[in-house]
């Protein structure tokens, strides 16, 4: 059976346009974009494109794109530094289905005593009510962070609803946009989202690298996290990682321009992934309101059958359970625990994602194998 | 006139090879490695080869190998995260000479009352004199930051004597290592260092990659500056770079491979550029002390001859004034001031830094640039 990677959340591959965008800065360009000399400011002309490439991908203004080593680095400045920076406003609030990534700088800073914090619960559907956050926000909380797109569920939130509560009591609302930019629209200005991270890797693009984009207000309510020569405007010091930011630029590129046509082809192939699935197999069912959701994810649960055996009888086709990021974890998914699933229902969950090239015979292959290892796995029982 | 790059302490081409050992990964290869399917597996493997490659050249474990993103990140996660750790030790003592990237989170420490921060001074030949340490390290110590080799006058310091010093109270030896790496022998195990940083883009590797390398204890006294999914066994959560991680191995297995002929060569050029450059151009002096030096790189007062302007007058050479990391700034050099240089010295002197591509003509079509510059910018005095 051919290999198929159906693991577009945990990382998706590298487009070879990106590739070819990345390669003249990699094998025949030197210096130091904070260098004087032509070779420096050469650098630095590229990383200026990117700048824009990266801003108009999420509605977002290039003066106010401070690129990072990823979603991590992008989650941690935005949380800790807003923290760190807030004078007098000591609450922090985070949904209760944030990655690890928001979740655990939030809980690192409570213990510590930097902040107080509170969790923002979700419905069964896997995504924040407005109307919920009400008696959390007030006049001391500095931040709220909330997700564009779940990375388990691929659920939306009301994002630009949740904006208009998180300003009306004078706070800061950062978005991990991370799932949803190239898949979905993102207008952070017309949502009124203060601070965004997005990641290269998740786009299509390179490893190791990403952003967190901010109004001109929010960035400067932010103490750095990486302090030194002073990059991003003091925001973020170290050498710019110049090849790492032009295939950033140019994924952020190809992912506005090709969103709408990608996610139309992978929701399709990702609705007859389901639809198949539900056909052979009984006792499927959807986790998350499919109503609000990516186009390219579907997390499938499988009555009765252990979601790490169904994984590991689909070999060679990829898939997941929970995030990559908590491989390793004997915990169930957190993020299947919040929308009030039990512990036997979030073991026995799969995550399915797809993306820029997937194919439809690639489907086929998944379905065929996801139906098969789910019967082994049953039948073992 | 050609272009001539001399400014590889700011940041060194990427060898073709290390290239060649990218693009399979780049190319090639999806999957996260955190991911316990077959692709996440495979990239786990080929992070793990340059782990131990990586940690060769340092001298250290491949255990205590935590990739960042570079130097910039390493040290920070060196001070903050062992000020963050320490109970009871307070303060933390950096020698007056240390990149932005050490002096501005220790100075950061300070200024939030998160630790006390002395500065340990240096000689007139810009390294740190052991004994000149006595006074200063107490069993109140957390950790102190002492650079093998000066960015901008490429200067030693004598890192296993002042290791000495700082075991017997107690404290952590970090050591920045990002300019000595790959130029001349280091052994961390042997020279007594708890943690050490290192760039990729220094040794002719990819941006956007470092490490920071420690013992096993030095680790265990750290906390993270970056929380998420726990990678690097908690100490570094994000994402793996792989493809620059395996860049970074392999500039690592470069650097350990031909650092002796390199330097050789290399040290033959530097001597002649300041030889030739001695003798046709009057009022030339070095700054800091030539007897233990870096092979590649020589800081030269030009008297009477303002710095920025003969770097701009030697266009299409590239040298540079300072560090790239403070550009901009209309500051003198702090390196060149704490070894007592009159800021009319400081803002005379000009870094040329060689490297592995570096040419014995390249050499002396700077000697040529550089005596026209300054012999043109005196003439306008």
């Amino acid at each position: 059976m051919n290999e198929v990677y159906l693991d577009y959340n945990a990382s998706a591959p590298l487009d070879p346009r990106v590739d070819e965008a990345m390669m003249p800065i990699l094998t025949g360009s030197v210096g130091n974009a904070s260098s004087v000399h032509r070779f420096g400011r050469r650098q630095a002309a590229a990383v200026d494109d990117a700048r824009g490439q990266v801003a108009a991908l999420v509605g977002g203004r290039a003066s106010g794109v401070v690129f990072t080593s990823g979603a991590t680095e992008a989650n941690n400045l935005a949380l800790r530094g807003a923290a760190e920076a807030a004078e007098g406003r000591r609450r922090m609030l985070v949904s209760a289905v944030e990655h690890a990534s928001v979740a655990r700088p939030a809980r690192w800073l409570a213990e510590r005593g930097l902040v107080k914090l509170d969790v923002i619960e979700v419905t069964s559907g896997g995504f924040v009510e407005p109307a919920a956050m009400e008696q959390l926000v007030g006049d001391d909380v500095a931040v709220v962070s909330v997700m564009a797109a779940n990375s388990e569920t691929g659920v939306l939130n009301p994002v630009a609803e949740i904006a208009e509560r998180v300003h009306s009591a004078g706070a800061l609302l950062h978005c991990d946009a991370t799932q949803l930019v190239g898949r979905l629209p993102f207008d952070m200005a017309a949502a009124g989202v203060d601070l965004v991270s997005m990641s290269g890797h998740k786009i299509c693009g390179p490893g190791g690298t990403g952003a967190l984009v901010g109004t001109r207000q929010a960035l400067g309510r932010l103490e750095p996290l990486l302090h030194g020569g002073g990059h991003e405007r003091g925001l973020r010091s170290g050498s710019l990682n110049v090849a790492g930011i032009v295939g950033l630029g140019a994924a952020a590129r190809l992912a506005l321009d090709e969103r709408e046509s990608e996610s139309a082809r992978v929701g399709v192939l990702r609705d007859r992934l389901v639809a198949e699935l539900e056909a052979r197999v009984e006792g499927v069912s959807q986790n998350g309101d499919t109503a609000r959701r990516l186009p390219n994810t579907a997390n499938l649960r499988f009555a009765g059958a252990d979601a790490e055996a169904v994984m590991a009888n689909m070999d060679p086709v990829a898939v997941s359970i929970g995030s990559a990021c908590s491989t390793g974890s004997i915990e169930p998914s957190a993020v299947l625990l919040a929308m009030g699933l039990s512990h036997e229902a979030a073991f026995e969950s799969v995550r399915f994602s797809l993306g820029r090239f997937t194919t439809a015979s690639e489907v086929d292959t998944a379905v065929q194998s996801a139906a098969a290892a789910v019967e082994r796995v049953r039948s073992l029982v």
